[in-house]
């Protein structure tokens, strides 16, 4: 198909696009990004919200801020926005911390949640192609609870939990290929094995439905910076499903997770539900940019996202494929099934950083993986099908095909 | 003393005053804000400094920021700022994370770095006044790593810790009392024993000199949104001493910490230097919206905030001495080496929260802290004389003395 077939199909898309009104809501220039797996891009509401936190709230309320501007119960209140996205009910979900701390919280929980953790059952499983910060994390939290690791490709985490599984760590999306892992499959077979299923979400939330109540999901944890666009290093999630959260034993029993914090009681008493995953005090100011942020949600249908998602990385792969035959080979799977919201390809030769390096001064920002990958996310409330093509013929031009 | 004679003084005193014109680097208003140890004033370059961290840094340069703008390095960066506040030379404080997190990496390397810690040495001593978070926390700390806990009263740390100690934790002023504890005599009898000991600066960094490699301290914890005006739940700091950090093993692991993230290696390899206490990615928004507080201290001598605090702090218990005779009794010492830059009152009768709330509605922002404390803090860069006697006035006319 000709350069202009392909740049006539994508108008037409973008005309038929019931997402696209949302681009309005972005701050974007000429540039087309790819890169929203990594920084989603900074949505127009936040500057002026940000600004009447920091100046009205902290500038002239001051510490009554905590109370009056319900900077308190913001963790909660924030959560459960997000938890709408991630098919998660009210009081399941709290905001605050990074991804990494969420994971401690998260792995350490499971194992003392399920009867026999960290004796009978002394077993983390975790994604053997993990984004490096969970098995790191994961290590950590079995070294502390009397466990020990073994990593098993995401794909057999269902046959490879057993009765010695206590725990198994996954990554919904892989953050190298872009993968979409089999979360209700793995959930039920982990479940049925006697063991809980920590989800990492980072790259799927916001990218896709997740439906975490409808598969039984135990615990599972993300960021917020990526799909859901709350800045950088905007605060990370935990959700915990309702009825484990009498059990939730955190690692991390700060003084805001407690019944009654202000009470300043020397003895601990955890609060009941998602407040119990709180630990210190939150970074507000990051906390309220990715409340503001998370506007541009409002009305938004998941499916409506996942669709367009689709669309688009299968009109990224028509196009590399019709303007760069054999340069580059996708690594994310063709099946929607296993596919997140990224395609990422393989050089077939030269280097892959410097293909980036060199997209980006053509205006094509995407970023890379090593060894040898190069990473496009496709936000779907951003991200046209015109920016497809342009993205797939500056790659062609920039791997010289 | 009348009323004409404290203000004939608090007047003269704020024309002597050498820091008085530091007053206009914040965002002040007619009441008089005494709650400055609970959350800090609003530093006027803040808001120009975060509306181009949020517009410029993330909205055009989006993802380039981590490197352009210096977000990655931003911990230690900061980290390395806080540092001169606290007597830490470069290279030994990061900043992420709240104070609890902290609290458990610094307790929990703690014990690791002790010989014989969490098998011969088991004991976990903790100030028994403590602000709760950090007890708490510490629990969690000894429970995962085989010790226990023994609360002892701060003066009589130093002579509590002894062979079967592992690690200390202490506040460096009491939260509730205003009382100063005895960093020098308490670090070298702590080390003496053959334990370490761990310091929350919380209530002095930016009160008061602290001299971190002075005194030998081994590690320090503290927040950023009291005296350093860092914001609301602004990111807290770890202190790591410099010879302890080739054994600082943390028991969060996070990617930030390794000596090459971006190698993305399944296996942990831990940075040399401060570095190795950060975890996940950091809270930028509100790590930046710090740093540009931070400039307030440009320039300022910590002997110099001290001696005005404490005079300061004199002026106020020598006004209500004087206004409401009989009517409070301070608990906060009067001796200056035992007094942090608070003033904590009981009240002869009444209630103490209501007493707070009127003072709020007469024009004096203090904090009540149960069971029967009024708080009182003094920001020695933007507090003055005639708040002082005001402040005083005030609260005489509010428990009707």
């Amino acid at each position: 198909m000709s350069e202009s077939a392909l740049a006539g199909e994508a108008a037409a898309l973008d005309a038929a696009d019931e997402l696209r009104a949302k681009r309005a809501e972005f701050v974007l220039d000429d540039a087309v990004y790819l890169d929203g797996n990594s920084l989603g891009a900074l949505p127009r509401a936040v500057p002026a919200r940000l600004s009447d936190v920091v100046e009205r709230e902290w500038g002239r309320l001051r510490i009554r801020s905590w109370d009056e501007s319900a900077w308190w119960t913001a963790p909660e209140r924030v959560g459960d926005r997000i938890g709408r996205l991630i098919g998660a009910a009210p009081g399941q979900v709290v905001v605050g911390d990074s991804t990494s701390v969420n994971v401690f919280k998260a792995v350490v929980a499971a194992v003392r949640s399920v009867p026999g953790g960290g004796r009978d059952r002394d077993e983390v499983l975790v994604d053997a192609a993990t984004f490096p910060t969970d098995g790191y994390i994961a290590e950590s939290a079995a070294r502390m609870t009397g466990c020990r690791i073994r990593a098993v490709p995401a794909a057999e985490l269902a046959g490879a939990a057993g009765p010695h599984t206590a725990v198994a760590l996954v990554n919904h999306v892989d953050y190298r290929t872009g993968r979409l892992h089999d979360l209700p499959g793995t959930t039920a077979a982990v479940r049925a094995a006697g063991a809980r299923v920590v989800w990492d979400l980072c790259h799927s939330a916001g990218a896709l439905p997740v439906e975490l109540d409808a598969h039984g999901v135990d615990f599972a944890v993300g960021c917020t910076y990526k799909y859901l666009n709350g800045g950088p290093g905007a605060p990370a999630f935990l959700y915990v499903r309702r009825d484990l959260q009498p059990r939730f034993d955190s690692p991390l029993p700060g003084w805001n997770s407690h019944a009654d914090p202000f009470g300043m009681s020397p003895a601990y008493r955890p609060a009941d539900g998602a407040v119990r995953g709180r630990v210190g005090t939150p970074e507000i100011l990051s906390l309220l940019a990715l409340d503001a942020a998370l506007d541009v949600w409002d009305g938004v249908d998941l499916a409506a996202v996942r669709a367009k998602s689709l669309a688009l990385t299968d009109f990224f792969l028509r196009c590399v494929a019709a303007y760069a035959p054999g340069a580059v080979t996708p690594v994310t799977p063709a099946a929607h099934g296993e596919r997140g919201s990224q395609v990422s390809l393989r050089t077939a030769s030269g280097d892959g950083r410097e293909t980036v390096a060199e997209l980006v001064r053509r205006g094509v920002v995407g970023d890379f993986r090593p060894p040898d990958l190069l990473r496009f996310g496709f936000a779907p409330l951003y991200v046209g099908f015109a920016d497809t093509e342009r993205a797939a013929r500056l790659l062609a031009e920039a791997v010289g095909a």
